[in-house]
């Protein structure tokens, strides 16, 4: 596990008419301030990234698919730089239906690994802006997928 | 249209490994403050209500799906009380990817009218809780589906 990423589990109520999820409040660890929610849907098979976000709290939930997550340490101060987390996140696994928090200052990337394309929703905790963070090419983090 | 709801169009941008969907800064009109976000699945065909939140502002955006929403005011001072207002809102159809803000003492009920199970996000400005709704069964409010 890389220092700076949270995972928690979250529930789906089920419901005859239609489950219920849980998703994020603001009472709940990691939850830095609300700028912004958004998502990002990935096409099976794609991977998006590298990004590393210098400012922005991220929490993420995957609310249809599955999505393999890689994330990277390469902060200079850090006890865990160097390493490698990953993790899947999915909505039709009520045990991968996770929320995890990404602090600043960790590279990610993701993958779509379901059949069908797959639905990312991030809340952030400032509106988005390019300014704040770093890209790099997938072939520029070594990571075997 | 009921005084109290508003339609804000969103963005879908297109990418080739999956497209980025807008859905609420906290700059926008409508906002009230972050409580909670969380998802409601309905099952094709099947209709979730009537609720009407006494206290709680929601805006929500249909992620997965088609979903036909129905509005009714029966507040006394309202200028549009004992109307109905209904819209259909969409994640595949871009026309009807939008943003529906419900200000409290309004009426809903909603049906799900895509194929497959349709999936809704609704943030709303303080965590969710029994004691600031009402509920009435369908056949309540005579609306004709």
């Amino acid at each position: 596990m890389i220092k700076g990423i949270k995972i928690f589990p979250l529930k789906q109520i089920s419901l005859e008419k239609g489950d219920v999820w849980h998703g994020l409040k603001k009472s709940d660890e990691g939850y830095k301030g609300f700028g912004e929610v958004y998502f990002s849907n990935v096409v099976p098979k794609q991977i998006k990234g590298w990004k590393k976000h210098l400012e922005t709290t991220l929490n993420l939930v995957v609310l249809k698919g599955e999505i393999e997550f890689v994330f990277f340490d390469d902060r200079i101060d850090s006890e865990t730089k160097g390493k490698f987390f990953s993790i899947t996140a999915s909505s039709t696994d009520k045990e991968k239906y996770i929320r995890i928090c990404v602090f600043p200052g960790i590279w990610m990337a993701f993958r779509c690994i379901s059949d069908d394309e797959a639905l990312l929703m991030d809340v952030i905790d400032q509106p988005h802006s390019d300014k704040e963070s770093l890209r790099k090419d997938l072939d520029e983090i070594n990571y075997i997928w």
